[in-house]
């Protein structure tokens, strides 16, 4: 229902949030992206109840965003993040950001995003294509600060 | 109570989605960043209820998204975007330009970010901070694209 809602604006913002608006959504995407892929670890992660862990792993396997896979030789399924879960990246920094500014911790940053190369911080920004295969890092290196 | 369990994540993320993923608060962010800052206009624009819409508007005005003012001389309230809003700029481009990758309308594109001086196309990167001083765009031009 609320999904039919956003999907009456022909508005790319609200066709992401038919999608990536149920709760937990794109915390369940960190986690794979961040290689926590297990059911019982996510669960353990977000601390949500199993029902709502099962309805939103299947709701982002109908959207393209996880495949459910049985490892031979294994009983219980991973969850893999696909490409179009593993491009929310910019989302998740950008929300990361914001959240870094408006409302740090006291105890330091809690995410910290560097290249792997030259340790370098790193940020979003707006670029012009034509700087973006220039200037932009394509290997970037993800931390979480335990505070 | 489900703004309780995010808030439970000492992780920049979920902070972030305790004040801004209560539905439709990302496409009222974008409407006032647009400058549709009016009740009825707001309304008219995401076609929600005016019940809801109250809800939502009161909830970013108590995370110092927005400040409702009623400019002398009129009798209706406007809503004014906060520097905290202006700053959810980065997010609504993410989630605009992972849509229009993995979702995009045969139309072609529904919003267009670019410089205004060059008139070049902009997109998200990861930059070191030192390049963003250098390169970043500050000054954008984002249109909708009606199709």
């Amino acid at each position: 229902m609320s999904q039919k809602n956003y999907l009456d604006h022909n508005c790319p913002i609200a066709q992401a949030m038919a999608i990536l608006g149920g709760q937990w959504t794109l915390l369940i995407a960190r986690d794979l992206m961040n290689g926590i892929n297990k059911f019982d670890n996510i669960q353990r992660s977000l601390k949500i109840s199993r029902n709502l862990l099962t309805q939103r792993l299947q709701q982002m396997e109908q959207h393209g965003l996880t495949k459910k896979v049985v490892p031979s030789g294994f009983k219980r399924a991973i969850y893999i993040p696909t490409q179009k879960c593993h491009d929310l990246i910019n989302t998740l920094l950008a929300l990361s950001e914001w959240s870094e500014k408006w409302m740090p911790d006291p105890n330091g940053p809690r995410i910290s995003v560097k290249s792997p190369k030259s340790g370098k911080r790193l940020q979003l920004a707006l670029l012009t294509t034509d700087k973006v295969e220039k200037y932009a890092q394509k290997d970037i290196n993800i931390s979480y600060v335990s505070s």
